[in-house]
């Protein structure tokens, strides 16, 4: 395997510290093992700090950032239920996706690609639908480069007895998220974004509220491998005996050990500023040579940018030719294909420096296009 | 993390090879990288050789086995179809368990835990329901030790018109699996058994008649995670261009790349005698010391082995003790749970030497604990 290095700055996988590829790599041990087990319990502990939330059940799916989306829902949703969706990109679309697989009944809110969900839309309709059980959004949209305002999205969806399912995919450790003080009940993100861990995995939690709902089921779960009420008995510290579930991704967590413990050690405040800095330096040096970002400036998700392909430049031959320089960047996708490049600067790549080595490569493979 | 490492002769995770650690903490690239699309083409080219088919639909599902468990049965499976499960441990009931979320009219054969599927019961319960359409079926049950005739039972599942699952998570790459000779239409393993590669993937195959079924569905696949018509586009080679599903788990494919090209180095006819000699190695062993092997001789499955607790002698007792010095076999698991120890010889593992080694540290640990 003749691997070549690249550098990450597309949508995730990000760069994976040296510390969190040894970790990867360690010899392998049981899923049962009592060290495993202390492992999991340390990385649970962790992740209620990166997700800022007491939530018992707080742990890591053994899958990618696609299955916490699918958890969240075929747990909390029954066939039949009414769920009100807001849309504004490729995962909110894929969120009415998972609910028609369900069974539920679905009602969308369709905001424009590149701009946030608008909350005004979201009382109105609530107040259209008051049988509504479930708001869902997407808080950092991975296709948009959009950030929603969460807090207030929960809280007009808690005014209306609506429990809430936010995919912070490319939020968590990269922006603001408090997952107790906005009072989110499910909120899951992925291992390669801004943990800057290797892909694979998906931290979620759910609160008290969502775990009681699932209980309440009348329906069972219709996933197996998904059903929290048999996880819960693996996960859940303080059990005398931990049952067996499926065969944990044990090296894979040995590396998200260590990626959250980079994140403890520095702390999310210092981790959001960082994420914000950096961003702020791509900004300044793009829009200097002319360049123009698809978001508006209050509604940029730091971790990842759009920048909008000039015009009489080829989207495909930038991406190309910083590839053939071992430099990844991110197509757009969906209304933004062709148009719109992705610019990734999380976890590891969040600083000021990768921002300025980013900016370099771009401006000059654009103007050797030219 | 200060880890012990250990010896894992228990159900699997097994121990792991350097050169697919090594392979594992490769710097992490894209999920659409031209590097990582090739590596992609060559483990499914290598896993066909494992599966010992043609068929174009062999990939690697990016989650533990279990996920092969439920993609097997959410794509082929209806709500209201039938479905014949033969039960004969842990993993078949899972399968019911599974087709019961699916709203699928389930009809169970139970043979006796420790005792291999039973061709005539089979035969006589088809002919009593000519209209089920699957058979599925656990060709090594992992919870008992047995292999069941996969052969035969795949040839009068065909007699009766229908599409046969088999569950091969602890006998790919270590004892005699032959998909298409066999018949067989799905067929799902693990990526931590005898391939000895991490834990957290699942390989799994698709036979033409099973993609047709699948293609002819009246609904839709309950999950969007597990359903093959859109991981196609991702995982088939050939494509143009080869669509996002999900983010794969790069790091750990780099490691499956690996693991099976070991395989493919040895030849699966080296692999299945090795396991096989290595097996009849630690029966040898242990009986002459007057333990007993809980299956009988021709139904045993070489990678996994149940032994009885002998009268007077502490199951956990003698697992604890062997943990004490770094060695790790299984419990017994339902109707066996404090009567059988679990211990596998699988991948690494599968040698007269690691045979040997296991037998003196069992024999010796039985004899102090008397």
């Amino acid at each position: 395997m003749n691997l070549v290095k690249r550098e990450l700055f597309g949508p995730g996988p990000t760069n994976v510290p040296d510390s969190v590829l040894d970790a990867l790599s360690r010899p392998t041990i049981g899923h049962l093992d009592p060290q495993f087990l202390e492992i999991m319990d340390e990385i649970n502990e962790s992740l209620r700090y990166c997700f800022q939330t007491q939530n018992a059940l707080t742990f890591v799916l053994s899958a990618p950032g696609s299955i916490g989306m699918e958890t969240s829902f075929v747990n909390l949703v029954e066939p039949g239920e009414k769920v009100v969706i807001c849309i504004n990109g490729v995962f909110g679309g894929r969120m009415k996706d998972i609910c028609r697989r369900i069974g539920a009944e679905v009602v969308t809110i369709e905001n424009k690609w590149g701009t946030p969900v608008n909350p005004d839309e979201l009382q109105k309709t609530l107040q259209a639908h008051d049988d509504a059980e479930i708001v869902a959004f997407v808080h950092a949209e991975t296709s948009t480069g959009v950030r929603s305002d969460a807090s207030t999205i929960a809280r007009i969806a808690k005014s209306h007895d609506c429990l809430v399912i936010a995919d912070c995919v490319t939020s968590l450790a990269g922006v603001e998220l408090r997952v107790d003080d906005w009072e989110l009940d499910v909120v899951y993100s992925g291992s390669q974004k801004c943990l800057s861990c290797v892909p694979g995995l998906s931290p979620i939690t759910f609160s008290d509220a969502a775990v009681e709902k699932v209980k309440r089921r009348q329906t069972p779960v219709q996933s197996w491998f998904c059903d929290i009420s048999l996880l819960m008995s693996y996960y859940e510290s303080g059990e005398k005996t931990r049952a067996y579930h499926h065969t944990a991704p044990v090296n894979a967590l040995f590396a998200m050990h260590q990626a959250l413990k980079l994140v403890v050690n520095e702390s999310l405040e210092a981790r959001w500023a960082r994420h914000s800095d950096a961003v702020n330096r791509l900004y300044a040096r793009l829009e200097a040579a002319g360049l123009e970002m698809i978001v508006e400036e209050q509604h940029r998700l730091a971790p990842l940018t759009l920048v909008r392909v000039p015009d009489g430049i080829s989207d495909a031959e930038i991406r190309q030719s910083l590839l053939a320089q071992n430099i990844e960047i991110g197509a757009g996708l969906g209304k933004f294909a062709g148009k719109a490049w992705r610019f990734g600067l999380m976890g590891e790549n969040a600083s000021i420096q990768r921002a300025d080595f980013i900016a370099d490569a771009l401006l000059s493979t654009i103007e050797s296009c030219r």
